[in-house]
């Protein structure tokens, strides 16, 4: 099979350029000394997670219908990231006597002691805000042993993201961020320790982060997760480059205006999602690059200007739209790629060439 | 089955706010004295179409996997609404060979030769532009002929789609919106019987172009498909009430910050979508307006400020954040209903209230 047989809208993945990135991701951490859990919330694919850790370890998820496919696939080590409610817990209990280690997250006291009262058995993590300003506490603050003491037993370590590295806009920045994060997640386990409590695990990491060096003393793991696919954000930031981009969409021309040089592609808000990330950085992108149907960028900065829900519209810079007959094909890098991934339900993995060399599935939903 | 005891996040469809949105396009059309041809690529729902046309008839779909599907549940008399490629008549020649009678798209003389050429016999409708500039030809464009010539006896008819529609701020622009797309429809399909072709299909409609009473001489068929939900920009733009939106995402609380009035809710970016199209509106509502568990609006104007993968940000207008536990239920009624309903894969259905008295599957995908 051909990208050219397989019917559009749909994702594409450069295994060549996700095994570069991985390379990369599993290399920046062991100079680092931590383990690597990656976060799976991007790729959603027992596949990729193979590849991801060669020689085994941990994942993080997002949702428990990416704790139970993971487990069901041989990954039984998990951090459930986002923060856990009291109703989630009988879930997450029963995968766990189906033969999984899934660890949750809280940053609530009243939550923590519902885990302790869960007879389950449900490890977790207490989530540190280490400057994001979305969940977590603070590492200083007084909540922490309170919320310790509601877990005992079942307090597994510290957690915290610095999810704020996106807002970075250069290395100064970014590196300032990565050392508050290590810094913040060390203090609150050192905290926990004084105290009396055991904190074997002290879990952080964003991509940008990950990939900055320096001292992690007191860390035992990152949990990156965007740099296995990368994105035209992550471009953008400087996470990696636009030759990293492992996963684009790959769509059809159905309409084509000469005048306005202008054609119309199959791919619209469903199939790209309708982030546009890289609006918040210099080099704003639209709806997504688009490439040609080989993945190069042979059309320069030709971007996917419009959305509607299965129409997206192409301004192209330079060639006349008489070149693009209805039913030629088109490859489009996305703004961000845990979007645009999410909107489909399989990978159609190419080797950097024109052969479909496997169809991973995804696990979507929650 | 109560929504108590629902996953989170989920979608909630009220069918009792569906039925009315239904019976009011229903008479809406009738008063219009041509035939609804409701487009199903907001519910992607057989359970939906089956309420939407009470008697039987035709449907709109975006997708071949929609076309594929609506046929499997009995729906044979289809057009597929988003222009066709060569490669996409294979698929509907198939689906027609199998009981369809799928009708296809364009506005592209090589494309209305590609599809005279092939074997299957798949008929068109040539699509006019009545003003929104995305696709079709213009209604007194010399091409018109040619499309109609390639195409000779795969003729369908005509079609046009006031997607601009969304864009009027008031009831004399809309007015004016829904009697130029009547007019351009009938002037193309005109155009077509003067040079001696049949035309007995002219297709046009928005949801709420749809409600526009007035003159539709020489219009056979409407076609709105958001009505049936209804969201936030309907709202906005006057197609319907807030009282009417049918379809919420169930989220629960995960994480609450009382000095800072926000709560932290299980519904994202996938969840809900990143659609921000009341932003255009006098009624800004951010990516979505917070309604309790029951789905009233007795948080006022509190919106979801902040999308990441799996959190919504909410910030509290009124009330404490103490009396939301974590694990407690809200409902969010989205900007746009087409793009939160397909994150999801299914409908808790409930007449009301509290108890779910049937799950309804979605068709997502291409």
């Amino acid at each position: 099979m051909k990208l050219d047989d397989l019917p559009t809208p749909c994702l594409v993945l450069d295994r060549r350029r996700l095994a570069r990135n991985l390379e990369r991701m599993v290399s920046a951490v062991a100079l680092l000394g931590v383990a690597l859990r990656p976060h799976m919330k991007t790729a959603k694919s027992a596949d990729v997670a193979r590849l991801a850790l060669p020689e085994g370890g941990g994942l993080t998820v997002s949702t428990l219908a990416e704790a139970e496919y993971f487990l069901a696939h041989g990954f039984g080590d998990i951090i459930l990231g986002a923060a856990i409610t009291p109703q989630k817990l009988d879930e997450v209990a029963r995968l766990n006597a189906a033969g999984g280690q899934i660890r949750v997250v809280t940053d609530d006291a009243d939550m923590a002691a519902a885990i302790a009262r869960h007879p389950g058995g449900v490890a977790a993590l207490i989530e540190i805000d280490c400057g994001e300003g979305r969940s977590g506490i603070g590492a200083d603050d007084p909540v922490l042993l309170v919320i310790a003491s509601q877990l005992g037993e079942r307090l597994a370590g510290i957690f915290t993201h610095a999810g704020h590295s996106y807002a970075a806009r250069d290395r100064a920045a970014l590196t300032a961020i990565a050392m508050r994060e290590r810094h913040d997640a060390a203090r609150a386990a050192g905290r926990l320790r004084e105290a009396g409590h055991d904190c074997p695990i002290v879990s952080i990491g964003s991509s940008p982060t990950a990939l900055i060096s320096g001292d992690t003393a007191g860390i035992t793991e990152m949990r990156p997760g965007v740099y296995m696919f990368g994105d035209l954000f992550q471009a953008a930031i400087g996470t990696h480059t636009r030759d990293d981009i492992a996963v684009t969409v790959l769509a059809s021309v159905i309409g084509r205006r000469p005048a306005e040089r202008r054609l119309l592609i199959d791919a619209g808000s469903l199939a790209l999602s309708r982030d546009r990330s890289t609006q918040a950085t210099a080099q704003d992108c639209g709806f997504g690059l688009v490439l040609d149907a080989g993945g190069e960028p042979s059309l320069g900065e030709t971007h996917v200007a419009r959305l509607w829900q299965e129409h997206g519209l192409v301004e192209l810079q330079s060639g006349a739209v008489e070149g693009f007959a209805i039913g030629s094909r088109l490859r489009i890098a996305p703004d961000h790629t845990c979007l645009t991934s999410a909107a489909h339900d399989r990978y159609y993995v190419v080797d950097g060439g024109e052969e479909v060399v496997a169809v991973w599935p995804r696990i979507n939903g929650w």
